[in-house]
């Protein structure tokens, strides 16, 4: 095919940003990439693993024959980062982002960016425990899902091409408003981290004269638990910016888990049966074994 | 290694049975193997998969010659059928179960068991999603735990001859009060269970325009909520078995689950990072990456 942009800046090369570079080279999606990055450990990496045609750790100066511009940092710095880039990008450079949080960050580069330099925020729903641009792979966003959230002050044809963009990376596009994409996200993604490390938690206060209970657990709590090894730092960021969402889900999660409590008081079996049915039914929709 | 026992009966033939049988003809830790389940289509695999030497339905006529009879049915028939089965085996015979619950099991197959019937609990942690005879392995239990739960009844020979059992099956032993053992396993197992079924049904409950939040759910997601696809009425069991284990270690659970929204409503990063944080050294100490 041919490129779709002629230089794309990546802001942040970690596994997200390093794999976007990977798939747009072995997919020829763009002809030319700068990778920025803070430290030059990273920017080695990236250039070493020929993920980047040139590369900075200054973002002013990368952005200077930008075509498109991807803000790939944690969720806590890409606002900042933007307002400090926007003034050095040529007109019409299209900004987008691939923060796990929407509403706030949208609004908030919406508002920083100047109407020249059209914004559409993405969220590629894909990662991986291991984070860094040595964990990158071009085939990551393959067969996923990229939620692309554009919103009423954005540009059609800005939204075509994020969509676009995202399509030739191998990802299958869904278009949401961002505190709907918000809510969803915080339901299979924010609160599973939450319960993993709560359950990760509760599990090590439980004591047996042989030591924590932790010791004794097996395959299945290695997978319920395997998100809490993920970055605290990270998570921290995510719950500060998706606040109210995950408010919602823990609530719904709650009300849920007390129905349980009331059956497991009760004694009441048929009930305790239907809900592991009812999961399972939905669970088995979607990740059919 | 000289065979531990002549003849081990085993009754129920799912993943368990089905496992102990294969790891036993695989390392020759009992002479003769007799099969029991209450369907022909079960007894006819585990005779194809020569798991067993001899098979049958009846539990009463299997007994007659066991050294060791191994309890492997659904916890909610363990009782049950070791009574209808006791005044059939041979004075001496050993009797142990693979129940997932120890306390109320122990207890009562103590009460109906006679003195001539040494029994003793015990509990591989081994399992798998799938379940039945044609997913057993001989090599389930190597270098799994399995908790054996003697108590002040117990005889110290039969004690013995169980740890030796599942040692010879490659596993590393644990000994645990049965109460013990509950609230661990509570913690490890059925706790994990719980907030899985809980998770999908929050998240199925969350809806956008495109859909149920399922529909984007990626590979954390998967892992995180695994379990949920488990025998709805194995769990109904285990969870009326081992009642109040599970509401203590809930208790556990919804405490550390109200200390993250307390720092979520009082926007306080620093809590919430070491909320993170602390679960994942819990976590990476036993689940090193």
């Amino acid at each position: 095919m041919a490129p779709l942009f002629n230089t794309l800046v990546i802001l942040g090369f970690g596994l997200i940003g390093g794999s976007v570079a990977a798939a747009c080279k072995a997919r020829g999606v763009v002809r030319n990439i700068v990778g920025v990055a803070r430290t030059q450990e990273t920017l080695r990496k990236a250039f070493l693993h020929q993920l980047a045609d040139s590369t900075t750790s200054d973002p002013t100066a990368a952005v200077k024959d930008a075509d498109m511009v991807l803000l790939a940092t944690p969720v806590g710095s890409i606002v900042n980062l933007a307002e400090r880039v926007a003034s050095h990008a040529p007109r019409g450079t299209i900004f987008s982002d691939v923060g796990s949080v929407k509403a706030s960050v949208v609004s908030a580069l919406e508002a920083v960016l100047p109407k020249t330099l059209p914004f559409v925020g993405a969220h590629p729903l894909a990662g991986k425990e291991r984070a860094g641009v040595e964990a990158a792979s071009a085939d990551l966003f393959e067969g996923r899902t990229c939620i692309v959230t554009p919103t009423e002050h954005s540009s059609t044809e800005a939204v075509e091409r994020v969509v676009e963009f995202w399509e030739a990376l191998g990802s299958e596009v869904v278009l949401l408003e961002p505190q709907v994409h918000d809510v969803a996200v915080a339901a299979i993604s924010h609160l599973p981290q939450v319960l993993a490390s709560s359950l990760v938690q509760a599990a090590a206060r439980t004591r047996t004269p042989s030591g924590s209970a932790l010791a004794f657990a097996a395959g299945g709590f290695r997978d319920t638990s395997r998100v809490a090894s993920s970055n605290p730092e990270m998570w921290r960021d995510i719950c500060l910016y998706n606040r109210d969402a995950l408010k919602q889900v823990i609530r719904n999660f709650t009300e849920i888990l007390e129905q349980f409590q009331t059956a497991l008081d009760e004694e009441d079996g048929r009930r305790l049966e239907s809900f592991f049915q009812v999961a399972k039914e939905q669970r088995d929709l979607y990740f059919p074994s």
